[in-house]
């Protein structure tokens, strides 16, 4: 089979709703605007085989990681995903992995309103997926990494530490199958980042480690922050299976969570179906301060807890 | 250096106009579109090492080969490219090369008046580098693949062939410093592309080779054409160099070109300060015949001419 063959076989599915004027098949795709006056937003995102995910992960599942890394950018701006290009290396067009990279990737961007509109198919050495998601905000209501402000309080949603626990007993025969999941299809937070955008001072998805991302948010926002280690909302998954220095190292370095952490009032965020938990303070200076029930202690990110 | 510095050293730059909201540093760019009532066109292309261009190929040149395959997309639909993204897989972070491609990247960017918005830089055992331009065109008129209509005449810009010539003797130490070139610093037709919109019925750019090219765009038609190979546009340099089956072969089969083909009435195309050549008729039926001096002759693509 060849590239074209490939594309009408597995990637040429009609979506998208009428904004979609030219999709897959052309030299380019051509969208309308939903809402003229609203803003472009574009996120790009890669998974390289044995680098993003274990080579041992099956399509369905790197077909699904694909759209939601991206998508869960979209979640962190509090924008909405509405279309995606792919561009696809791989070794071989193996009919049994395209069949089910395209089934968890069309799963994924359906569950997200997402439409693949075009894309690049080429051979390589490697397994490297890199969608680009594009979508729209209203004018200059994105949520930033740089909004926020001393005073403010720090969230995170859902219980952080799961997927890193997942993979790390990824090929264990008794691997914990609810931490496994969190690895294998974890769910972009879009809808509760669109329900941000009245709330948020500033926003980032954890996907480099809770720790490592709000650090981020905090340099781009020029302030500092406490960080509660003992409110950290964590799983029982993870409390049962895990010291409580694994259980911290896995919650605060960890990737792949994709959660939000966002900063704002202390006054109630807005309710969503997962936990949102108060887990810090926005405070004038830089670098994060932890502490646990309230004593100072000293964490070194990349999993290593020293108390003062 | 890690992923971050990376970008920081090499990619983050400012460009754009006001028209970038947010751009490298955020979750996700955010650009307002400068024409709100027009339509969002984007593209996505990727280089494999050793699959889209030789090994040997110098960082600069596969920069900007990187933005000029996707731009060229754009010329063919009439519309203004505008903004980019990066997904960027390196086997290590050689400053060498990252150096000269982001200046061969970032010089196409500013010949085509793209600004660099985003990406994402990544590890793996190849380089593999992709590209997502996004622009805009006013509504209803991107140039389609399938507009062309029996009775309109097929055209090309430029001389095609002498890129695959360029890449044929690329290695060779009496290489054609012409063919070289235009093998190794191709140039998309954007600004024709956009003049072609009052003109052409349909357009494509030559990348896969004029024959493959020209049958995409008249399958996507519904239409068959006759292609005059004695009215090919071939260089001086391709002629001193190559017998006449090998430049029909280089003009027809050889990819890498990035001309555009289109078709329109008889009537003079828009003037460019390039050769713009009457090549072929559009046809009821399906199919592409050749002639050559009145004579049928088959042409069978990949190289082969069979004189009927």
């Amino acid at each position: 089979m060849d590239e074209f063959g490939l594309i009408r076989r597995y990637f040429a599915r009609a979506g998208g709703d009428g904004c979609v004027r030219v999709g897959i098949g052309d030299d380019a795709a051509v969208m309308m605007m939903p809402e003229p006056g609203n803003a472009l937003v574009a996120a790009t995102d890669t998974l390289v085989e044995g680098v993003h995910f274990p080579v041992t992960l099956d399509a369905w599942h790197v077909g699904w990681r694909a759209v939601m890394v991206n998508v869960s950018d979209f979640a962190a701006m509090g924008a909405r995903p509405r279309w995606m290009t792919l561009a696809l290396t791989l070794r071989e067009a193996d009919p049994d992995w395209l069949e089910g990279f395209a089934a968890g990737m069309f799963e994924a961007a359906s569950r997200y309103g997402v439409a693949l509109v075009g894309g690049d198919t080429t051979s390589g050495s490697q397994i490297v997926a890199s969608l680009q998601v594009m979508g729209d905000v209203p004018p200059g209501r994105a949520l930033l990494r740089s909004g926020a402000r001393p005073g403010d309080t720090i969230y995170v949603t859902g219980t952080p530490g799961d997927a890193a626990a997942g993979l790390d007993e990824f090929e264990s025969k008794d691997a914990s199958p609810v931490l496994r999941e969190r690895f294998m299809k974890p769910e972009a937070r879009v809808e509760y980042g669109l329900a941000l955008r009245d709330f948020a001072t500033a926003a980032i998805d954890v996907s480099d480690g809770l720790y490592a991302d709000l650090d981020k948010l905090l340099i781009a926002s020029g302030c500092g922050g406490e960080l509660y280690l003992d409110r950290l909302p964590l799983s029982a998954a993870l409390q049962e299976r895990y010291s409580r220095d694994r259980q911290l190292e896995f919650a605060l370095s960890g990737g792949d969570d994709y959660e939000l952490c966002f900063t704002g009032p202390a006054a109630a965020p807005p309710a969503a179906d997962l936990p949102v938990t108060a887990i810090g303070k926005v405070v004038r200076g830089k670098g994060i301060a932890c502490t646990e029930d309230g004593r100072a202690v000293k964490y070194a990110d990349k999993g290593f807890l020293h108390f003062k």
